[in-house]
């Protein structure tokens, strides 16, 4: 019977497709159980949209989330949570257990809108509640490197949300402890969920696929434009006591991950100009979530984060690279564009143009080369063969559904997820230099090579 | 009761804006329930992603959904019941009572896929059951008619896939029915999601708003490709007993009635042109699904629907307009490109960038304008204040979610949704003169005017 | 000796490729004159700018031009003359002899300008001059036919702006004459010159190479807003009496020509639908050029002619197509847009973009396929050899440099240029057709059969 | 004397307009001619495409250039000089009076190929030659300095290719000479074309008049690809005795110009990367004209140039930016793509598509705002009065034909054309801090200010 929402046994690295048969484990797994045997993914003619011979999701084992954090990131984690099952064939059934935030009331009202079934107000209730498997860590950057660790001590799975902490210090000891739980059979992931757009998947499979021969140019920005307005208030993004950063760590994060995984290599140096445009803003009187807030001002306060952040780079190719984040380009909303040239080929994506990915196969007679605009809503392509008809593009939001799908094939499997602890801290490391270098007068600044890890 | 293309003067009938005030209906309700009282949508600063104040949705009443059909459309609709009420705060809870199909297995397994409490293998026990408030109509054309009479007959609110019928006769049944309905306090609604994107749905209330002034020209194509190759399989879609005619139907509909809704008018008569490029195909031996096939093959049959429809017409106004729908433009895979073009203004809109809007402003100097990208991820553009920040694009599913919310602010209001079945009927007229046209050497053929709606 | 400007033995057909050896010449020629023997072209690397062992152009026989009509098509035909032998080695060096119009000062001024050697206010006396080779006519088309039949009884070649003449029965004579005169050496050519730019010749090269298969869908949009506002005034374009339609046989008469060209075949049937939106305007009061005037208004007069025309059509292979003209499409300036899609492959093209052409091959797995943009600037690409590197574009007015090339060509090899009187007539029958048709209810008209040429 | 890339505020330095009355003129100018007596461009209703009141163009003075130099380049201002009297309606009438370089033969074939008069083989003897007002330099960079040194000091007006020169110290010399000839009423300008770019033009305008407010980013990169294949050859361009740099001076000048051109303000420090990935190629054999070369190979040789120049600076305002140049940008022939973001609004312009100009309006509500496409035919555009209607695109070439015209404008006025010597010494300067952070470990280097201009 084919099945064809059931990933196949490709490469258990590849994202969009699950890993071997679980049987295959290698490190002993608390909790985690073995898929349906026989499952096979994407042989033979798609007859539908649901397996015709499943027997019913009832029977699986569950995953319990515990999400830490409701705001923005919590939305869209609830989304992927509560939806990834439907689409996909799991092994494992996630369940939204409880979620935790410290208003009870706003938490309640959170977990009533998104579907969970508890709500706590501390997470180390969260952490200490037998009936949850996985901590989803959503909140702002100073608190991961605390929670994760004493998550991964009581014996849970834990996916953090980017960036992996507020310095490489916190970071390190993260990935430390997200080795040893790996020993124990627990799971760390990081939540670099761009790397989960069926084009930026495709990408990485056409990079390792040698499409792109010797790699010369990568080129990246993450441009948007919510700090322009010198009026809009001082969030805690803002801050650097709860940020860490600014562009830098919010935006630059994901370029940095974004480009080490399309090229598969890590930026080994940068150097660095940070800057900050408005440097006084409004005081937000009432709630802040981040992105916006509620109420009137009280005064103005110092912004303590970088607007923009732009750095050189060198990949341990000898690839060069280009980056640039920042919250002032006006006029463009989230453009995460990254484009990479090798010898033989070039990539292109925009993320304002998700369902799309530009290849220039350069091994083509000049006559008839050119930038092909790949429209990546095939069955053949990452994800797609649980989706929609070709052309019936998806958003933003399925990256967390294939976050969720993908971590649920790893616990599965007791199998090592990607982006791990490690490859956060890397991105830690590269943001550090880039801090390094733009306080050093832009000097060129080695990322330093990971060694506890 | 007039042109049905032509917008409400309330508000509320805009996509994406919820209803008045409950209390303000005018029509006996079964069943239906005033929202909570002070709900508002979308007024006063965001403050995160649900609403803090909300006392909590296991309280609301619900909305309990009986799906008949269970294949492409029906993993959409369920998408769009499960999701609606996470992401809006709805006045009602839609449920996803039970899904109907005939095979038991299938069914079944559909139904714990996408989260249906329980199934059915007969659509009129579906529609005898007390705890059904909505149909939702998934199935093939043929079977539209007579599904969606008896379970207005049998006192539900009714969703229908487009296109509304298989023949003007149908749907004129349907309009009636649904119109005497109405007067009971139930509703019917067909399935012309493309209205529900938010980009289309900022283009009615710009043309609305007077931004194009007198319209010129309207021209739209519905592009697909996956009957280019000769040995896709003869499935339901190519045999007009079911499928009524093939891109007509299928595409054709859809760019009828978005060009009418963009409009603000109807087509009032057409010239057009049909062909089928391949006559015969092979028949599929196993289990079909429209869209793909399983199993093998068992010799060869007619292809009786058509291939490519393409077709001028005039607007009530003068404007012009041409359409194109067709599953043979090689590498457009899901084409739906509308352009308008105004005495003041133009927009354009292609479904493969569906989160994009063109907009050219000729009042501006000439030395300024140009088509305008908008990038429709506003908080104020339609239904996007529930969604993301900007740039963080939605995909096609959505347009079930927002088809589902404004469905059930219709219930909940009791007021007509839009499109109505009378919206649907306009459409089959037009398409009905399509096809005479085409039998009569494409001599211009008026669109019937409604009489009886 | 590498000579890269000088054009290669290709097929002579194809534009951009010049004729092969002149002596293959089989009919009698006046006035035609060989190339340097052992012209040969793009082998070998390329060196420069320049043919290093030219002997110098001073030594080339002449083609000594006459031009009659001195406005918008005159200053672009001046340019093409003088332009085409500076940038490409042709075998005979094009002479601006003289230049004619009505009003002595104007056309005075004009060759002055453009540097016509010499002016005549009557093109009979342009044409009895002997030291005319060749008449270029750019007047308005209702003089075409009858200036262009003198021109060929007096002995001369003929270039002609399109359309060709603006009746059927006009063009047939001109047909004829040409073809008589082609039987005394002399040639006649229709300036269509979008055939020449290098991408849709670089497309017709595709086409003709079978890389799109079987033909299923021409569709073609011929979209300008210069005549939005009703005040602007009523130029010669807009009176049948001078332009014999309006945008049907300006914008028209191109993307007939150009889908014709394209596609290979011809169209052998329409069903067409006209409009006339603003059929009042301003009468000028000065000079009117066309596309502008000056001076005042006098009062107001009918429009005569069409705003738009919109028309389906079948090609002789079955193939379907969609066409529509106007000048009434807000914010369009000048789009040309056309797409092929056959069974193997699809081109699409938009003449606001002229440098690139888009190629789908649908041969290509279609995880990797998708529409990719050729930029149409490499030296093996039609015509570009002769100009700049990569990716520095040309521009609207090098068609009529390219223009000139061929045509200087064809007159040295005694080679029928393309495109001929008898294409120009075969444009001419299908406007014919759409305006039957319109007339008729937009019923199906075919194409009348050349049976004289 | 201040900072060269400020706009003068005369309304005459606007590319694409013409000069003041003459008479305002306030150098003594040796040579300089008024232009006719009430010449004005641009006023009244566009009545065709000559000026009808003209009174000939013989009896213009004449501005007789010399031209040293006859590849690449030669070609490109042949088609300039060549072309602007015959578009625009210039006061003095430009005559290609001779062309000089090394290789007889072929500066001869040269001439008569593009019309030149005359030939030199020796600069010398051009400069020395009482029938030259102009010499145009176009010969690689490490000539410059010489020749324009010495052209200036024999009285002539000087037109110099980019880069200036292949040091600051020449470029210095330059600079003092141009100012010192000036007062002799000898004029000096560099060729940046881009400057000339209808797209660019309107870019700097709108700069001018505050739409894009305080300016935070500029991005920009130059990309080419022609150098990824390993085996081309070392042509002069790769050689630092004669290119003193590679992607830096060659494409990297250019976008150091038109970012200050379009920014209005001067680049004061940047950080900079460098790298040369190919580090030996074939030696040419025959001749090597820059781009390409002839015969065949005789081993290797050392690539001493950079292929690609990585840098971040900062202007003057503070705004920040990022550089790039490369010639191993796979599929990328010509990307010269700058962004500049404002306060108020933003700006994107790509010289692959070179007729189009982007613009977002920061003013604008967000719910209609979004990156505009301006496409730059319309005749109150810079330059664009003087060509076709609107729609009818400009190519590569037309950037020297504008050069031409505005230089002939500033020789008839005695006006300081723009670009500058002491543009060109801006440029230097920032390349050769470039060089020097590329050099210093990127640290970031502050571009010296301009002292002895």
């Amino acid at each position: 019977m084919g099945q064809p929402q059931q990933p196949d046994q490709a490469e258990a690295e590849e994202p969009g497709a699950p890993g071997p048969d679980a049987g295959a484990g290698t490190v002993p797994r608390a909790g985690a159980v073995a898929p349906p045997a026989g499952s096979t993914v994407g042989d033979g003619p798609r007859v539908g949209y649901w397996p015709a011979g499943l027997a019913g999701g009832t029977e699986k084992p569950q995953l319990r989330v515990g999400m830490v954090g409701y705001a923005f990131m919590g939305a869209a984690h609830s989304q992927g949570w509560r939806t990834a099952g439907r689409v996909f064939d799991l092994p494992l059934t996630p369940v939204l257990a409880a979620v935790c935030g410290r208003d009870a009331d706003a938490v309640r009202a959170m977990a009533d809108r998104h579907g969970w079934a508890g709500t706590e107000t501390d997470w180390r209730q969260l952490i200490a509640r037998d009936d949850i498997d996985l901590v989803d860590i959503c909140t702002p950057g100073d608190s991961h490197a605390e929670i994760a660790l004493a998550a991964l001590a009581a014996g849970k799975h834990v996916l953090c949300e980017k960036p992996l902490a507020n310095t490489v210090a916190e970071a390190e000891r993260m990935a430390v402890a997200a080795e040893e739980a790996y020993a124990q059979g627990r799971l760390a992931m990081v939540g670099f969920n761009y790397r989960r757009v069926p084009a930026t998947a495709l990408g990485r499979r056409m990079v390792a696929e040698g499409r792109l021969g010797a790699l010369r140019h990568v080129r990246v920005t993450y441009l948007q434009d919510w700090l322009v307005d010198p009026e809009f208030p001082l969030t805690w993004r803002l801050r650097k006591e709860s940020a860490g950063s600014g562009a830098l760590g919010d935006l630059g994060a994901h370029i940095v991950d974004l480009a080490q995984y399309l090229a598969g290599e890590p930026v080994v140096g940068v150097s660095a100009l940070m800057e900050t445009f408005v440097r006084e803003r409004p005081l937000p009187a009432g709630v802040s979530s981040g992105l916006a807030s509620s109420g009137g001002t009280a005064g103005r306060g110092a912004v303590t984060v970088d607007d923009t952040a732009l750095f050189t780079g060198r990949f341990a190719s000898g690839a060069v690279a280009s980056f640039e984040a920042t919250r002032f380009a006006t006029g463009r909303k989230n453009a995460l564009r990254i484009e990479l040239n090798g010898e033989r080929g070039s990539l292109a994506f925009d993320l304002e143009r998700l369902n799309e990915l530009a290849f220039h196969d350069h091994t083509e007679p000049a006559a008839h080369a050119g930038f092909r605009r790949i429209l990546v809503t095939e069955p053949d392509h990452p994800y797609l063969d649980a989706w929609w008809p070709p052309g019936h593009g998806l958003g933003y939001e399925h990256t967390f559904v294939h976050q969720a799908r993908d971590l649920v094939h790893a616990v599965a499997a007791g199998r090592r997820p990607e982006p791990s602890f490690a490859d956060g801290l890397q991105v830690q490391r590269v943001l550090a230099a880039v801090e390094e270098s733009a306080e050093k007068n832009s000097v060129y600044t080695p990322t330093h090579t990971p060694t506890a890890v």
